[in-house]
Parts: C-alpha cells; structure tokens; sequence
C-alpha cells in the first residue's frame, strides 16, 4: 500500500509562468521522503544526520513531468518502495492533483555513513520495515 | 562541441552533510540552460517569457549522482543537445569536477506557448541553430 | 489575537551546520502570510496573482535572529497585524520553538497592481478585515 | 570602499510576476557575503564551516525593497563593513541594477564556534582585515 500525503502548490514554488518550477517539486519529494522514513520507517532525518551520522543521499532519479502545476493546487503524493537492496532502496513517486498525473519519477537512495561518505548495510530494523512496505 | 561554463558550490546548496542537496543541482542545471539558450541559440529567458509568452519546461529528467560536491567546489557544466523534434530538445548535460564525473543528465525540454500551455513547433531560427549544435 | 501556525524544519531549510539557513525563514514566513491571507483575509494568492493581477510585494523587512533552529523543530509562527494604511499593511512575526523565541520580524507590504507595478488602494473587503484584525 | 559585483538575475529568482521573490535576495546577498570573506578577508566558507567549525550567521537584518527587480537584470551589489565588534561584523549592503537603487540592507553577522553555537571573538588576522575595510 502507498504512502500517501499531500503538498500545497505555493507562491515560492512558481516560475514566471506560475506554473511550478521543476526544482520545487524535488524539495517536495525530499520532504514527503522525510515523512516517509519518520512516520514509516520511524527513523527520522534528525536522528539519522545528527546522532548517528548516516544519511540517504539520492543516486538515481527518472523523472516525467506529464502536467503542469500551478498556484494554490493541492498535490497528492504516493510513494512506494519497489526494490531494497543491502544499501539501497528504489522508490516509485506518483504526483496527481484530482485525477490528473502531473509527475512520475523512480528514485534510487543509498544509505551512506555520513563521516567516511561510504554505503552501508541498512541496519536489520530499517531493512525489515523496507521489505514489508514491498508492493 | 558541448557548451561548457562553471559553477561554484555555495553555501546555499549545501545540506547539513555539507554536500550538494540535489534539488539545487537542478537549480544551476536550470541557470546553465538558461545561459545556453541566450548564448547558443541566442534567444534569452527574458524575452521567451516576458515578451514572446513562450517558454522551454522541462518534459523528462534522467539523472544519475556519482559522486558527492561539496562546499567550494568548482563543478564543470557540459551541455549538448542530442536531439531536435519538431517541438523538443533533448540534452545530455555532465557535471565534473576536475577529473571526477559527479552527475550525468538527460532531459528533455518542449517548447510551449505559455498562455495555451500547449507545445508549439520551434521557430525557424531557433531551430537551425539548435540542429547545427547537435553532437 | 495572532494569528498562529506552525512549520516543520525540514532538510531542505538547514545549512551545513544544521541549522536554519536564514533565507529559508523567510520562505517559511512568505507561506505564512498566504495563508494568512487566504483564511484570515479570505482572498488567497492564486486569486490575487492569477485573476486579479494583484500582489503583495514585500516593501521592508526587519529581522531578529535570537537563536538557531535546529532539523526537525517544530516552530510556531504568530502574526499579527500592527498597521494598515491606504496601500500598506505592516505585520509582526514572531518564530518560537516551545518557550524559546527564535525569530521576530517586523514587514510591511504593499498592495500592488501587478500589470503597471504601482501600490493601489486595499479594497474595502480586505481593508475592513486587515483593521478588524489589528491588535 | 565597498566591495562590488554582480549577480545576475535568473529564472529561479523570479515568482510569478516574473519579479524577484525577496528570500531569493537573500540568497544572492549570502553568496556576495560568501565572495567577500574568501576575497577580502581571505577565509572562504569552506575552511571556516569544515575545516575549522566556525561561521557567521546572520543575527539582524534590517531590509528596504526599494524598486522590484526583473528577469535577465544585471545587479550590482556594493558591500561595506560599517562595524566590527569583538565577535560581531555590521555590513552595509546596496543593490543597483543600473542607476537605480533596487534593495537597501543593513545586517550583523556574528562569529560563532559551531560545535558550541557560541559567539567567540575574530581572530586577529580576520579582525584586522575587517577593521582596514571600515568605511
């Protein structure tokens, strides 16, 4: 079942055209990231880059942008994991305002020791939320 | 031949690893498009956008991250277009750092009229200087 | 009474001393004030940019940074009102995380036309809910 | 006398009047900050924030947006110290595009260790440099 959470289409996110600048929706999809490994994988970004010195840096990223957002619409986001590797973990991102698909994208993290910039095993907790949130 | 120009990592791109936060990638990948098209196909953002009401978003976006840049870091942008459609570009856009190749990008662009949204086929002139680039 | 909300410290907001990156406040504070206006004011910023060709363009702005925030914090906005004149409006902000204050801020806005770019007078609607909300 | 150079300004700064959104200033006077300190005090941001664990962040800024600025536009901004106490350096920051003032910004900015959070005073080196550029 998807992760599901919604994003605000606000003035800071618009270009000229008031449409939404593509570079805004990736801070969006960072943060509904966020959420996701606080709320589901109950690790937050705050423990992981502050106490512990690890990190989920982004490796790959594919992306289509179908549509157009503009000002002031509400943006539904849907994550799901699709793959969990010994360090990585792929993600599949739906974004639609109503029924509308405005942006698609497959994302790869690794998880990475923050001090020596390595990949890391994902520990056993982390690595067993990720498999059971498998579609 | 690739278009080539630089950009300095600045303490607004850093995250709190001290490296690139990706989105901000996007965001000088954006000012090197913007640069290319005022210096190459010597058409400005300006006068797209504000006089002529047409505008270059960003249809799909394949990026892989090799390697981390961090604060200070002088990043190499090459650009070049590998396809011309009747409406599109698609360009391939590597950023190293000295010899090291820290992202490699293919995206494609549609040119649209923006108060349709609708694409429209690339002016004559525009056109012929976009093909005589293509690598 | 102010008018109260809250924001999360988000990755995308912190610098590489994980804190605040002080210009991330005010993009903070700028979706602060849309929402302001669009359930306190009852006229939001799609309506007044996209239909109206009005805005509110940020006209002084004078900022205390008491203490740094942190990823993660949870941090309360309270706003309100302190002056409406005939084509202005000044607000004063202030940021705490729990009882420490983080942040307090003092801005004025003009009420502007978008298309000739002159300060134009608030119309009554507005103008009698911005003086209802004066503290 | 002050320290000047330019910025230009970019699709990414401008919001949907395709002026510039006023926290996209304060990126820009962060980076002019940033080239000053490498250039004039001679310690880049890079040696203070990861070699050394020191920074200056901001503590109060007092900003007048005097005329709005557009896409394509050519900023000129002109730095000068106006103020160095024992941990504390008082800037005086004006933005021209041409003959036209477009933002006035008077800002302090204090030394501080970033494992502590603490002010500490400015090492003799960088406190001369700074004391030689009082206006």
């Amino acid at each position: 079942m998807p992760y599901v959470t919604h994003r605000k289409v606000r003035f800071q996110h618009c270009d000229p055209a008031a449409i939404v600048f593509y570079p805004r929706y990736f801070e969006m999809i960072n943060s509904v990231v966020e959420d996701y490994f606080a709320e589901v994988v109950e690790v937050d970004f705050r423990a992981m880059h502050v106490e512990r010195h690890v990190g989920v840096p982004t490796a790959s990223l594919d992306t289509q942008f179908h549509a157009s957002s503009r000002l002031g619409d509400d943006l539904e986001f849907r994550l799901e994991p699709t793959a969990v590797g010994t360090t990585s973990l792929t993600l599949s991102i739906h974004v639609h305002c109503g029924d509308e698909l405005r942006l698609s994208c497959r994302t790869t993290l690794v998880f990475v020791d923050m001090d020596s910039g390595r990949p890391i095993p994902w520990p056993d907790a982390m690595r067993q939320r990720l498999v059971s949130e498998l579609s």
